[in-house]
């Protein structure tokens, strides 16, 4: 693969940043995970919006390049590697600066587009997992926003992966995903998804004010059930009410709609609403992308 | 300078990581902070400790090299740049490895140590900061232990790089240290030091049982103390207690002991006992290092 750093077309793996990258040294960066279809990046403008608000967070805003700079580098990265379906990953880290953790005012950013080749999907697609995702919810607890905004999507990960790492440790059938929760035991998010379930004909979803990464996926799934017509109910709910679910499903970029078959062993399975918003979502890649 | 990656010293410009590495991607690693006087690492075993639990916590513990090894990397970066005073930073990250969040067993790890000078402290050394600390409460608060726990010395470090930013947000003299308080309204740390405070003839420090990074330079502190037989009391201040303090002053490998000039515009200054610690552990440092 090539990869795109800083405004060039560089082999993967010429692909490097110094040790001193802040990027590397504390997670001081922000991304965002793309999905490619028939060559269009879905929801592009969603992803910038978000990618534009983590930076403003880490306050140096003012120090990437425009929207459109960015998008030509991805769209770049997937002419070099003749792709037209693909998984990116677009990151832009503080890069390296004088002195130690406190950040200086003149920031030249490091830019990173990589890639990889991802079957289409849409309408005459095929889904990235092989199965519908087995749960377990975990005793760590996603970051608060008081510690780093929720809704920045950062460098600073560990979080999810001690979450994925207490599935490895559980032992047994290990499960895809972990659910996080907050001090009060309201579940808030896996840790690369969001969770949706489906009870007594209301689709709900945890509410953006946990702390939880509003994925441009359940964005646009909120949206089809607006324009669908269906109940829609964004609030704070326990582990007892997901287990009681008629569906439940993740959603990410790269996963798009994922049924969850069971949560901590307690079947649950997708259903009509999951299959109809899954064929909407098909639909609306369709509609943009193809 | 020469830094030292994966087992060779490389020029500083070629000491670079993969993009596609997790400490770039997620933050996904260890780091010390070590400080060398005469040669000698101080308290390399306690910085040792340290490390290792981190890498524990992250769950690569059996992938690292033995600290009699990580030891000569450190060294071998002293004396290939023919330095015997030096601030070195040692980071150990999961390095490389196929998938996305979810860690792979199989670690790789990526070693780096990178090295600048600094002038020789002990008795007749010089300060590394040029005047008292002046200290300002952020409301960014520490990542609770919940979500990663506190004793880890991570490259995941935003919390401390937001508590930094707002006092440039804040405008007008601009203090050094930024004092982070946990949701209960305690003081907890400094962005890259510990508190203590000396009030009514008692050492005081925030207790371990907030989610504070228990440093290195604390430790000693702690226990030149207690050699001294100096009254002290880990505990849950305010920072109204703080603010009432007869002497305070903050603690870093780099800092050693640093006065606290003021907290939020109060001045607080040194003291007696303040004096008598610094020079305690600057003899501390010329017993073990010269």
């Amino acid at each position: 693969m090539q990869f795109h750093l800083d405004g060039k077309l560089v082999p993967e793996d010429e692909a490097t940043v110094s040790v001193r990258d802040r990027g590397f040294a504390y997670g001081d960066g922000a991304f965002e995970t793309l999905r490619a279809y028939g060559g269009t990046v879905l929801a592009w403008d969603a992803h910038a919006d978000r990618l534009e608000r983590t930076v403003a967070a880490l306050g140096f805003a003012e120090a990437i390049p425009p929207r459109e700079d960015l998008h030509e580098r991805v769209h770049e990265t997937l002419d070099a590697n003749d792709l037209s379906d693909a998984y990116l990953k677009l990151s832009i880290t503080r890069g390296v600066q004088p002195g130690k953790l406190t950040p200086a005012e003149r920031v030249d950013p490091t830019i990173v587009v990589q890639v990889s080749p991802l079957p289409r999907g849409g309408l005459d697609g095929q889904d990235v997992w092989d199965e519908p995702a087995s749960v377990q919810t975990v005793a760590t607890r996603p970051v608060p926003d008081a510690s780093i905004p929720a809704d920045a999507k950062t460098h600073n990960y560990l979080d999810g992966i001690l979450a994925r790492l207490e599935l490895r440790r559980r032992g047994g059938h290990r499960a895809d995903e972990a659910l996080m929760r907050d001090a009060g035991g309201h579940v808030v998010e896996g840790a690369t998804s969001n969770l949706f379930f489906v009870d007594d004909g209301v689709l709900k979803t945890p509410s953006t004010d946990l702390p939880l990464l509003p994925g441009v996926t359940r964005s646009i799934v909120l949206q089809l059930a607006d324009e669908e017509g269906l109940p829609v109910e964004a609030g704070r709910y326990t582990v007892g009410d997901v287990h009681g679910a008629d569906e439940a499903f993740l959603t990410n970029t790269t996963w798009e709609l994922r049924p969850v078959e069971s949560l901590d062993d307690t079947p649950i399975g997708d259903g009509p609403m999951t299959a109809l918003l899954a064929r909407l979502y098909d639909q609306r890649v369709e509609h943009l992308c193809y």
